[in-house]
């Protein structure tokens, strides 16, 4: 028995053919076709899944089910997505919209954050734990939570929006509305800011060169000034960090799950990045510093994770496989 | 079948027993008897259950198990209490000691918090919600989770601390250490330190009159003053309530759980303090007022939530009932 698994994005859907044992055997990606109905992307997705098939030489009845990850609020046991402002959808059936385009598989759908979390939680960097929460550090501040095998999706669909806890009552403007959100320090946008206002503050930092070189300021500026020595860099890359465990110290103090992952672009600086930051948890821990028994590792899938993770969704609601 | 339920705390312990559809028939309470050893809290544990047993006509073989709820961080699956500060407990196999002076019947140990809060799931505010989290505004702030009937307890029976999620990053200093943690200004003991400052600042306001009144400050002075139309007491309620928000909101937006159950001294005030937080915590909900769909309501069981909560662990984990 196969899996497929869709990651749908607002520019592209990436589709893939899963084993058993979470192994893609063959992938793909196009654009999702934007803009368009709901019934279009749809029938884009069906038609990225039948050419999949066709190419690895699998039929519909050797899939087992259809997993859909879905930004935005996704209402996975209503088969509804509440709302995905980049793909325009508002309370769209999706699971029903694919089924019907997919001759009456089963379909299953969830947000594409929840998703990602599970197939690292499945196959990558928290395969066998108990439990894991992934933060992604990208544009936003994604998260998706799994405990005992189980997504947690929330009572509609709106839990995990970690990125938009308050670690800083009043603090900088967060896109939400709220103020001093979690994402708006610790996104790869947040640390671009801090970079930006520490430029200005120190227009000699080593900063405002590597960042003329490269056309624009970017989530790699300040770690790449601090590992030529750069001090302002060093200070931009400490502040990070310090939010960056501040808001990991509270999904621990909630969750307490046994691994958390980072991924996403500034999650690739690697143990620049990850090293202190394991420290400034410590610190942080409540209970005292020995109690830190999470691991917070990096991500293994990158992209793939969205794609396991869509395909182990129906696996986890039909545990035996079978139609 | 009935379950027995106890709620071990620092000065007393209370015992239940509770039918199956969580039903308290009997109970009692005594001293925990500290100081003395863990073996002797388990010895008074079994006495004041035989006791309840015998008065209540009903015999050993009629209890399913016994369920124990203790403060601290206790790793339920492992049996073991690894530290209660308030008992000097560190380290102590709890289900094993009781289960080793109650002739075997099996046993099931917790944190009381989270039992208070499974308790409120199964009988109380939040029975037949998909997801809950109580929220205890006593001398600390304490929290449970429980999802699809399951007491969310982290890897190491140290999750739901949400007390110690910071919401205000270099904030007011915690007991914990860490500065900012929400239980700094929303527990009783935030409220109280509030109070004292406005009070200062204003020694003209009702509160002076009325702590002066009641021998001390306490979590009712500034709500009864605001109730006589003090400004002064209006402006800490105020301040309490757009800080209790603030951390419900992150709940919010971490677990989206159907209801939020408020508990403890505080809770106590209820509509005046229950109306407007509700309005406060619409105005922070992510996606906008009309995402807010976790209901905020106050605890109906009291202490006998601990009791049942205790009590019904056993059968969360022999779903049957049986031995």
């Amino acid at each position: 028995m196969y899996y497929l698994g869709i990651d749908l994005g607002g520019t592209n859907i990436k589709a893939g053919i899963v084993t058993e044992d979470c192994k893609i055997i063959i992938s793909d990606s196009r654009p999702t076709g934007l803009p368009c109905s709901a019934e279009e992307v749809c029938g884009n997705i069906a038609d990225i899944a039948m050419s999949l098939l066709s190419r690895g030489g699998i039929s519909l009845r050797e899939i087992g089910s259809v997993g859909v990850g879905c930004p935005g609020n996704v209402n996975g046991s209503a088969g509804i997505v509440k709302y995905a402002y980049n793909l325009g959808f508002r309370d769209v059936p999706l699971k029903a919209l694919v089924e019907s385009k997919m001759g009456g598989i089963p379909v299953f759908i969830g947000n594409d954050a929840n998703l990602a979390a599970f197939g690292e939680y499945r196959a990558g960097s928290a395969k066998g734990a108990q439990s894991s929460v992934l933060i992604t550090l990208g544009t936003g501040l994604g998260a998706g939570i799994v405990i005992d095998s189980k997504i947690i999706e929330g009572f509609t669909g709106a839990a995990s929006e970690f990125g938009h806890m308050v670690i800083e009552k009043g603090g900088t403007e967060c896109t939400c509305g709220r103020r001093g959100c979690w994402e708006a320090y610790s996104s790869a946008t947040g640390l671009i800011a801090m970079s930006r206002a520490e430029m200005k503050k120190n227009p000699e930092s080593l900063m405002v060169e590597l960042s003329r070189a490269e056309g624009r300021v970017s989530g790699r500026t300040a770690f790449a000034a601090m590992k030529a020595g750069d001090l302002p860099g060093k200070s931009v890359v400490d502040r990070y960090i310090s939010y960056l465990a501040c808001g990991i110290a509270n999904v621990i103090s909630a969750l307490q799950p046994e691994v958390i992952s980072l991924g996403g672009g500034v999650s690739r600086e690697g143990d620049p990045l990850l090293l202190p930051l394991i420290e400034a948890v410590r610190a942080e821990t409540f209970g005292g510093p020995d109690e830190l028994v999470t691991e917070i590792r990096l991500c293994e899938l990158g992209n793939d994770a969205g794609i396991i993770g869509a395909a182990m969704l129906g696996e986890q609601k039909m545990p035996l496989g079978k139609q």
